[in-house]
């Protein structure tokens, strides 16, 4: 009985799963407009199952990206666990994030999709980034005026770039974000050295955490 | 027959930018996705017409991106003709488009909407804060390692700025956006104070050009 029901358990999950990975790719692909239809044949699930777990279109879109950022934050959690200096966590999981538009493009297209409202989540990127700059104002490491204007320069730094990588698939990625985590550590009051330093720091392997 | 001719010119003129301000509207609702009826009816012009002007909805709504980034240029154009440093050139179209987002709630919708690849468009800010950014570095105005990274900085700035205007109605727009500026003139290479100054210089006064 407890076997069974486990088993069926395990085999709404997976149906739930496939349909979630359905949207994140339908998002990054830009054809979120298909009917239910198409997205379970891409799931490769049976169209009723759709309404099991979702009741709308929009809400599958919705469970796509928030599941996405939740996985984002767990990584950026497991990227920084070892560093004490908030500065050091706040630009390691910059430079990062900025890595894994070619490594995941998918994840990345899913996030970039919801644009600037990402910048105003409670989960991913932006909370991280949050409390790591006030760390690292509290503790001196940082120097800036305004933590709001802070956030909306990096949050718009961190969309664009993502932009500007996908769009010149000729240029080297990991130049390109280091070259402007230096400038927003320039922006975040340390010196042309001290940024320039911190900006390119040795980075821990990335392990690919989204089966793109 | 020329008076003829000139008057069905005109009517013909009037309705592409009857349709075309339709789709402005439409884009700044988030609603594009609607039937080329609903688009006549919007623009109060018979249904047949459409397709004198535009083969495609995405026709018409590029059509309607790219003429408010054109004007926006222009608008730029005017604001900073009396003056001769780059610098202050760059900083009052950022200021000024900033408080373009609660004066024209349109036109903002409409830019913010095509979001990333605007910073990438030869019209409109992108191609004015590139030539003016040289400039003022030339000139020795503003120092900074690379003028690729510092626009892909300043483009998510303005951009993630607009959305925050939008999201935070009870916050002072002009505070938010001067706050920003000053910034960024901090990332450009001036030091506090001289960034304190130059994001807060009185600005001309603002005329409304896209009839919101």
């Amino acid at each position: 009985m407890t076997e069974i029901t486990t088993r069926a358990e395990r085999r709404k999950l997976a149906t739930r799963q496939a349909l979630v990975r359905a949207g994140q790719q339908l998002i990054a692909e830009g054809r979120t407009d298909v009917p239910v239809l198409t997205i379970t044949q891409v799931a490769d699930v049976g169209m009723g199952s759709f309404y099991n777990h979702f009741q709308t279109k929009d809400e599958l879109y919705r469970a796509a990206v928030d599941e996405a950022l939740e996985l984002q934050g767990l990584v950026l959690d497991a990227w920084t666990r070892d560093l004490d200096d908030p500065a050091e966590a706040f630009i390691r999981s910059f430079r990062m994030v900025g890595r894994l538009h070619r490594l995941q493009p998918r994840l990345s297209r899913v996030l970039l999709s919801r644009g600037p409202a990402l910048a105003m989540s409670d989960h991913g990127l932006a909370p991280r980034a949050r409390r790591d700059l006030e760390h690292a104002r509290d503790a001196g490491r940082f120097r800036f005026p305004d933590l709001e204007s802070v956030l909306v320069i990096v949050a718009g730094a961190t969309l664009m770039l993502g932009q500007a990588i996908h769009d010149r698939p000729d240029q080297d990625d990991a130049e390109m974000v280091d070259r402007v985590a230096e400038d927003l550590l320039r922006l975040l009051g340390l010196s042309d050295d001290e940024a320039a330093e911190l900006a390119h720091q040795l980075l821990p392997p990335i392990e690919p955490a989204f089966g793109d």
